[in-house]
């Protein structure tokens, strides 16, 4: 079936996925987001943004499109990828739709939930009313807009949960309230990550251990590096796509 | 003049500073701090350590035992430098106060001001409170910890000021606020910086416009590189530690 029809494609060593997309456009959101507290503050996530970089070289080489919207990194822009840099989740929401359409979409990025209510123009002071709460408001939801679209939703949409406790509960839920058709979860807590006792464990790494949510089911994809990982990925959604329109 | 004897100690190529402050430790700050809100969050300042480590670098090559406490930057640790790395306010405050005592000491870091109150443990989850304003507190101030010690106390204590308006104006006031002796003031407003319309000017950048400002007055310094900042300010350093100790 689909995960036998992926590993397939996946070959032995798990790099035979050359031409799997071919004619296929797939956009990629990739790393954190930084929403501005003034000129010199800002909120950020924990983001290397490795996992979707890899990602969309993964489908680039399995012949597609691609697509990379991508926030602040200290990554090279893949080789012959067009690539969209961004800094607050408004600004990537923007970059997604104007790639649209796209066959698949993988939102891999860390999307800031909230951004501050009221951006200062300049830096704020520690004297005076500065240390008041920060008063926070919700950040559009890329997921969950792009996977409701009533027009030009891509054919699969994917989205990307880190969590730190009940991981795949949490994805579940989130697959239904976001009406996307894949979760690719993560477990980012301290004891969740097998790398060092960096904070975040997952982040920043070179590996992952991931869960594949669906209507289907979980699937529990063994520990990889995170260019393994997005090459699992990209021979799933070349799968899910289904053979290519013939190019004639 | 305390100018002139810093200019002839740069030379014409403004780089002979070495030996100048051979015996002597300086400590030195870099990077911004990142503030956890909960395990994949945090609030950070923009800071890419470039001009820290280039201050750092400059005084080893003076002759200096250098200690270099950096916030989270992507910059490779300057070779010959004991590195302290850390995340928060209060770990560079510690490492900063184990790495005393020192001749002078240069806070060039972008500490944040604040840290969130109370950090989560878990994930905040968009559902329920978590949109509720983020309770900040103050940090630990480093610079006028160190500068008003009463015992231990580096000769010179150097702060920094990154500033949007008023620059000078500000700094004077940081100077007498701080207990330090000077201020080393750059405006990171978006006309200020003469960089292209990044947020933050200066921020990331390569080169820089300061004012030093101390008790004695404003010199306002020509724009140049960070290296050739940094070299000014280790041969100010230098001028003002005076002859070194002889080493018999």
């Amino acid at each position: 079936e689909i995960a036998d029809a992926a590993e397939a494609l996946l070959g032995a060593g798990g790099v035979k996925v050359g031409g799997a997309l071919r004619g296929r456009h797939v956009l990629v959101t990739s790393g954190p987001t930084h929403e501005p507290i003034d000129p010199v503050r800002y909120i950020a996530n924990r983001s290397s943004g490795k996992q979707g970089h890899a990602i969309a070289a993964a489908a680039a080489a399995a012949g597609a499109r691609v697509t990379l919207v991508s926030g602040p990194v200290n990554l090279p822009d893949p080789a012959g990828i067009a690539v969209h840099h961004v800094e607050t989740a408004r600004d990537m929401l923007a970059a997604v739709e104007a790639a649209l359409p796209a066959d698949a979409a993988v939102f891999a990025a860390a999307v800031a939930d909230w951004r501050v209510a009221a951006e200062a123009g300049q830096k704020l002071k520690k004297d005076g009313n500065a240390l008041a709460p920060l008063a926070l408001t919700e950040n559009p939801d890329i997921l969950a807009g792009i996977a409701r679209r009533a027009e030009g939703r891509p054919r699969l949409v994917v989205g990307f949960a880190a969590e730190t406790q009940n991981v795949v509960a949490h994805a579940q839920a989130k697959l239904a309230r976001k009406g996307c058709d894949w979760i690719v979860a993560n477990d980012v807590s301290r004891d969740g990550g097998h790398q060092s006792g960096i904070p975040g464990g997952v982040m920043g790494a070179d590996s992952n251990a991931v869960h594949l949510v669906s209507a289907a089911g979980v699937e529990h994809w063994p520990t990889a590096s995170k260019a393994e990982i997005a090459q699992r990925l990209v021979a799933r959604i070349a799968v899910a796509l289904g053979p290519q329109e013939s190019q004639s």
